[in-house]
């Protein structure tokens, strides 16, 4: 069989042991095609940190090669990173309809939009970017017009499959190209690169139907009010809220800015079937009976500032919860986010609403958009890849996703778990992993991307946990006699004013350790001030067991 | 009928609208007794706290009145507050040998084991406690030895469950008091307090010999090291490890401090049957064939410090975990743990141990040690009390135990939902809340005990967010003039070094700042740091979109 002499190469630059900062890249010969630009949010270690997005020191290097930036759906793990990266680098984007309208908002908010080229593709469109000819597929997930993606290089076919799940009975019949897939893997996949997230799942991951049949049930069922909270990018779930507050003759309120903003994106680009007349202001709500509404907010993963959140503390100024009212909070709680869930749950139940919460497992009015373990091997089934590349998970997810492939006949040797930079090459359809590109988390905080590093996050954890002690020390340039101080200033220590006694002994302590420096007749003010650091630090932590930042300043006049 | 003219009350201090620092007290006439003194941890936004304990400022008050403290068992959300709680204010502690066990291990680090009293009680002892007679009965929990208090006070029994499930195949045949509790019931019960942990929980939580099974199952098809990591106070399932091991024939090795510690107060007091031959010491593991060997271990709820951690990472020096080694995560994470848990996960899974984790309900390791909807009911039924508190739990679960008492009959208008410090009273024996004593949470940082306050912890927060920023100042005493400075010091905002644009343009402003002011003559200081900290703060939100804490220090020479 003759094949090319180019090397092909996949290298995962975010999403590959973390979950978020999706970011694939395929190179064949002089072309470059970019896979989706994610962001993901700081663990709490990150102290005030905005937001990660993957570093791109490898495609900043190789800028003459890149073809275009393909996106697979609208969730912010595949699309968050966009602006920060557009930023720093243009290249043209590909992506169905709805993406491509979430993707504008945020190019607007950063006033690139208009300098940035948008290409609306669908599942039956054919590109050639560079020299790679690509396809695409259409998926289930928990947002519409998710694509897999299908690169036919001349090393062979390279299949992406995106965030996926087999869902056969889809809302508004968004169904899957199985057919398709079929016929991909009939053809011959030489890599599938496919999503681990539910891995550890066994079993196949329910409809978002089951989710539809228990909304209605308890609409049906419902006096007073209905809240329901869910991600507003679940344009199938709204769509389902909103069918059943058709049937059950109630109005609609749309709560919170994401929830607003995605409906009319949705609504205006033919997602979300609402009749007009079923919405109605917050300011309505007051002249409607409870039985005639139902509010859809934002907040169903504990936000301390979504819509949800506000209802539950009566922070809202045009809503409110009243006793019998049913609030559903549609969404499993992310782990992270499972105390904020619980005080809202709290503040509700002390209305004496109804409220259904809990995982969606148990409430039924959740379920996942990701393949279980069953589906993942419907996946690699279809596709039959020669190699397998499992994406999007931590390290566990990987490895239970390879333990999948194997079971269904993918050859050990021919899975590759990867980390972000390692790059798997293609030389005459067979495959190595020898080398690293240039790889890591790039932080955003406030305007700045990537300006903040460890150091500085290493002084916010000291700050964070004992605060600072300041002593200004004022010397004499002549004689190096004390003119002033030292004068003490702590934030975040101890509260001055209640510890006197303690500040006291510091005073004394820096003049005794400063008097004997003199002596040495040192001039040296890092010396003096590292002397001041010791014997202050040594005291305080005798005394409180605590560790403040201790910083000196002595000036010179 | 005639009941005592004295008012009986009962007040929490701690343990609802919360999980942890349980203090409950019961006061009848001119007597105090104490329930339970525990700890909680702090959430993420108590920064630097290391502890949270009950505040006592009404035992302070009623000093003389307080006869003593009863402890229901050895959990650090039951006993974690007493060295602190005895720092401030000594009683004599009534509970039985294990949960003593573990209080003197504490009372002894902290220094107070001789000036402390201490009295060994079992579920047959009959104290009273001022004028108040107190009986107890056994219940079933995740640790041994576990109390219920019965008060029979004048005004009517009030019955305090502690923690408990009904366990009716127990480890050890450490059986419930079954027929005790329907005694106490018959004769009358006029409140009962009944922990709510698991109220949200349908169903009837499984044995403990559940986990048992799992375990010897487990243990009999491993071929490597097995691994297990468990709460080292769940001396039952420590029991079961043992006898499986035993069957099994493996040697026992105990990894962390806390496993180590309480292994050696349940040995020596008979709560654990561990032939000392079983028992080898962590260096011997190199010569023991793996398949001889249990490793009993720390860290279940992945604590960076602890054991298991430590295997993970590949920084423990005696141990390590090798391919084909089995790693079993007996425990469920809690809520906040899962990420740090996740972590280990992973890394066991690069090692390529067969890793047992999640959820209990799913691996069969874990079961609760908190009585489910059933076994509440149960109780519920056994006691037939007049009135009920529902206790120890966040909001949502005491009113889902709300809702349990309701099913089995209690009056809807004698359950109170009670906040810390809130009294029930009991006026012949009819109950009334309607008064409040001092509460809250007092806060442990390193040494001091309720020390740290809101400014502290606001600066704390401002601090680990954005940094902060030092303007340093000298001015001439005669005449104004700027002596020195601005001096600028960034700790945790930007690393000077690479944003000095930014940084001397700070200085520019400063001056400005500082000039006009000195044009209009001012000379209060406050004028001018109010100033500079506005004129700053605002230039370095437009320009970074981050506040960090800026300090202007002016001096006078």
């Amino acid at each position: 069989m003759e094949v090319s002499q180019d090397r092909l190469s996949i290298i995962a630059l975010g999403g590959v042991n973390e979950i978020g900062k999706n970011m694939y890249v395929l190179q064949y010969s002089e072309d470059i095609i970019v896979i989706d630009c994610g962001s993901k949010f700081p663990d709490e270690s990150l102290l005030g940190i905005d937001l990660i997005i993957p570093d791109i020191s490898f495609l900043l290097e190789n800028k003459e090669k890149v073809r275009g930036l393909v996106v697979t759906h609208g969730h912010e793990d595949h699309i968050g990173g966009i602006p920060y990266i557009i930023k720093q680098f243009n290249m043209p984007i590909y992506a169905t309809r709805l993406t491509l309208g979430l993707v504008e908002g945020k190019l607007r908010e950063h006033g690139l939009l208009s300098t940035t080229v948008l290409h609306e593709i669908d599942s039956e469109s054919k590109l050639t970017l560079g020299a790679i000819p690509i396809r695409f597929f259409r998926t289930n997930h928990s947002i519409p017009d998710c694509l897999g993606v299908v690169f036919d290089t001349p090393q062979g076919t390279v299949v992406h499959t995106g965030d996926f799940k087999f869902d056969l009975t889809p809302v508004n019949d968004q169904y899957a190209d199985i057919h398709k897939m079929a016929s991909i893997g009939q053809q011959g996949v030489l890599a599938l690169l496919s999503e681990s997230t539910n891995s550890e799942r066994p079993g196949f991951t329910p409809s978002e139907r089951l989710v539809g049949v228990h909304i209605e049930e308890t609409f049906t069922k419902a006096t007073g009010k209905i809240f329901l909270s869910t991600f507003a990018s679940n344009v199938h779930r709204l769509q389902q809220v909103i069918d059943a507050a058709e049937k059950t003759n109630r109005k609609i309120v749309l709560l919170g800015r994401s929830m607003v903003n995605v409906v009319d994106i949705a609504s205006k680009l033919g997602y979300l079937k609402l009749p007009p007349e079923m919405i109605i202001e917050a300011q309505e709500v007051q002249r409607m009976a409870p039985h005639e509404l139902v509010i859809l907010c934002t907040g169903s993963q504990g936000e301390p500032m979504a819509a949800l959140a506000r209802l539950a503390n009566d922070t809202h100024r045009q809503v409110e919860v009243s006793p019998g009212d049913t609030v559903i909070l549609a969404a499993t709680p992310i782990p992270g986010n499972e105390r904020n869930v619980a005080r809202i749950v709290d503040n509700l139940f002390e209305k004496r609403a109804k409220v259904i919460y809990g995982s969606g497992s148990v409430t039924g009015m959740h379920v996942s958009g990701h393949a279980s373990q069953e589906e993942l091997k419907l996946m690699l089934t279809l596709m039959k890849p020669k190699y397998f590349i499992p994406i999007h998970g931590e390290y566990r997810m990987l490895y239970q996703h390879r333990l999948l492939a194997e079971a269904v006949g993918v050859e050990v040797d021919h899975i590759f778990i990867v980390n972000n930079g390692e790059v798997v090459d293609f030389v005459n359809a067979e495959a190595r992993q020898v080398r690293k590109v240039p790889n890591g988390n790039t932080l955003v905080d406030g305007l700045g991307i990537g300006d903040i590093g460890n150091v500085v996050l290493r002084d916010r954890k000291v700050l964070s946990e004992d605060g600072v002690l300041i002593l200004v020390i004022t010397l004499s340039r002549s004689d190096g006699s004390i003119i002033s101080g030292p004068d003490i200033i702590s934030r975040g220590f101890v509260y001055v004013k209640e510890s006197e006694p303690l500040i006291e002994d510091v005073h004394r302590i820096a003049l005794t350790t400063l008097t004997q420096l003199q002596e040495m007749k040192s001039n040296q003010w890092s010396v003096y001030k590292q002397a001041i650091k010791e014997s202050i630090g040594k005291f305080l932590f005798t005394q409180t067991k605590r560790r403040p930042m201790i910083l000196p300043i002595i000036i010179q006049v």
